[in-house]
């Protein structure tokens, strides 16, 4: 199980947590690459002012300033568009790498992105300061098929399925059709009704009724309605006649309803049991034009969305120039963590170690190395005992750490290579041995 | 080439570098992992207090404050011990890991770390303000065994050895020979003569015998024997004859040529030719006690250390506690960035896909997806066109992407692949074809 960070809100994982950690990002990288998604990276710091471009965001913000500097420029930050800090998300560093590099990358441009982001936010129970993020998002130059809408949901879904983590729902919802039914119904502050429907989780549908009807105006009814539309939930496209059921006609409504149908039908094909159409979804970031997903893991819902994104059409520009995209950003760390503490895969040993090749006297260590070259050029991970302790004590530092094997050279040249955990020994040949393949690396295995 | 940062001293790579910076880095996971090193990471962040703990560096580090906090607390951040910085290094960050994990771990811990730093330093030609080192260390609980220096020398040569560089010349000392060599003619601010040492490079013989005489007050002769110390390289073990001509006798010297004598003739039987004994090596960080390591590209030495290390005795305490360790960090982002400008290798597509599976009409995508997830079954990674176009126009978006192979279903459901480079074009069955494997993934090839 996971320690308390010595800092709070910075996690750090032991060697054999990691090992979980690194299974899950081998995972991400396999199926993303898979799917003909791009490796990128972008530097940790942005301007103030390409962060604060969207607005909203600032209090989460951690500013950097050299230690050295006296002059306080960090207090100063804020009001400095030029003053860097640490990226809060991925999202917005690649509209700004897009743009940047538009001239020597081909569109489509499909990326994945795995990196830390930062947060100054107060931690809490699956939220952390410094935590890690698997993006993978398609940006077009000029226009972007709806198509990608679809398939994103699809290597989601994949990649997901083939995480060491409990059924997980991913939920969809279009924010075309949501606004186009509140307009229909005569709600004009649609970004304010999403803001509103956003919080129905959180603080139920009666005080949500009134926020429609204090804030924005909005009559007995059309609140009702607005909320009729949020309860809408179904694991196939029936959402369609649902919607159709509350007797509302909008153009940008049904542009919305048909986009959110196709994504379902081809999910629910892919990933049948694990999609919902879910009318209550709005997403906080005001970037989204479409469809937007969040994802939870089922019997874990209170921990937030672990998958989350959608579709902007505006976020990246350069002159007259526009590069739609849709993507989805995985919290990796949320995940780890959920996958520790309540132990849902764990490694089988907490070193890559295979053998430990024991020493029988001094002057043997340069012929030990010899037989771990021998057994490394063949993928098996090899240590070598640092001293000639008696055999007994470097099996048990085999033990201690967990290393399957211990390699014996004996004086007349001949190999033994013995299983430590059921003490059987055989004679070996360091050019042939190979250990069963569940030994080989350390396996994840599912609880 | 690399191309500019668009912030200077925050390097990028575009999606064909990545892959290159990718290779190697798994290469080096691939070899630590092959000799037993666990991975960690730690967080990016760590208190002033503790990054100062050994003085000297604080010019460099960037501190961090929430952006909203409008008490400037940045700007006295330096005189706050427990204000949050970014770390400059791995290793004051792991000796604070270890300190703290010690309950948890299995000692001789043997990990490596691969993870970004941040310097506010000025940018200059091969120093970024954001760079990846991946570090190896082996830490004890009590004593270390000598011979782990000499381990950690065959480990990075190996390392090394694995990656697309030019030859490299693997520097190393021993600070017990050449403090014990100091005392032994007189001079016993060995710290100080260390440090004058460390400048030999830049400012020549002439000026650091000034500085050994009016700053530490040697004689004439006490330095020009300072300086015959520092002039000693040999690329084996001849280097104990040449100092022993010097006629100092001194018990901590003797030492420091017995180790030094071990590691050079067990680095130079594994990697013979990359390593030298080179007793001008000094290493500027005061953590330092035995052996030192430095390395540099053979015609790249103006690009500085590649990879440098040594063995600390006093790094990490905990009560009576001793964590006595040794290792070696390489400066990933240095080296990528010269194998990129210097085109040192290149990867042979700048994406991971291999086939772009095309589509006949628009009703075939979800056919097509089906091709897609039977060629993925079997590790190829595959993309499907978005759209119907003309087959021609697939086909160039193909190319442009630089995909290999195209996948064609006719109108019978009997399926054709084609070379695009060749146009050489087959039957094929998606649950059985394979391209060549130098075309499953992208290919590092060296120029």
């Amino acid at each position: 199980m996971a320690r308390n960070a010595s800092l709070s809100g910075f996690p750090e994982w032991l060697p054999e947590e990691r090992l979980v950690e690194q299974h899950v990002l081998d995972t991400l990288r396999r199926t993303f690459e898979l799917h003909g998604f791009s490796s990128i990276e972008t530097r940790a710091v942005e301007t103030v002012g390409q962060l604060l471009r969207k607005g909203e965001i600032d209090k989460e913000v951690y500013g950097l300033s050299r230690l050295q500097d006296d002059d306080g420029n960090a207090a100063a930050a804020k009001d400095d568009p030029n003053a860097l800090a640490l990226h809060f998300d991925l999202t917005v560093p690649f509209a700004r790498y897009v743009v940047e590099n538009a001239g020597y990358l081909s569109f489509p441009f499909r990326r994945y992105q795995i990196q830390k982001v930062w947060r100054g936010e107060r931690p809490q129970e699956g939220r952390a300061r410094e935590f890690t993020q698997a993006d993978i998002d398609v940006v077009a130059d000029g226009v972007l098929p709806f198509r990608y809408d679809v398939e994103l949901a699809l290597v989601i879904a994949e990649a997901l399925s083939a995480l060491p983590i409990p059924a997980f729902k991913l939920r969809i919802n279009n924010r075309k059709l949501a606004e186009g039914f509140y307009r229909g119904i005569g709600l004009t502050d649609t970004a304010g009704v999403l803001r509103s429907i956003d919080k129905l989780e959180k603080i139920g549908a009666e005080r949500v009724a009134e926020l429609l009807k204090n804030e924005l105006g909005a009559t007995d009814e059309q609140a009702a309605k607005a909320l009729a539309l949020a309860s809408i939930r179904t694991e196939d496209t029936s959402f369609v006649e649902a919607v159709r059921a509350l007797g509302v006609t909008d153009e940008l409504m049904e542009e919305g309803l048909n986009e959110l149908e196709q994504v379902i039908a081809a999910a629910v094909k892919s990933a049948p049991g694990s999609v919902v159409a879910d009318l209550s979804i709005a997403r906080g970031l005001d970037y989204y034009t479409g469809t937007v997903y969040e994802t939870v893991l089922v019997g874990h819902e209170q921990l937030g969305s672990i998958c989350s994104g959608g579709r902007y059409d505006a976020l990246a520009s350069k002159g007259n120039r526009k590069f739609p995209g849709v993507g989805l950003s995985i919290g990796v760390t949320r995940l780890v963590a959920r996958i520790l503490s309540q132990e849902f895969a764990k490694a089988s040993r907490s070193v890559p170690t295979a053998v430990l090749v024991t020493l029988a006297d001094e002057n043997s260590w340069s012929e030990a190395q010899e037989v771990a070259t021998a057994l490394r050029a063949r993928g098996i991970s090899t240590e070598v005992a640092a001293k000639a302790d008696k055999f007994g004590k470097q099996i048990k530092y085999a033990d201690k750490r967990g290393i399957p094997y211990v390699w014996f050279t004996d004086e007349d040249g001949t190999h033994q290579v013995k299983d430590i955990r059921s003490g059987y020994q055989v004679a070996a040949d360091p050019t042939t041995w190979m250990p069963p393949a569940e030994d080989l690396v350390p396996q994840i295995t599912l609880a």
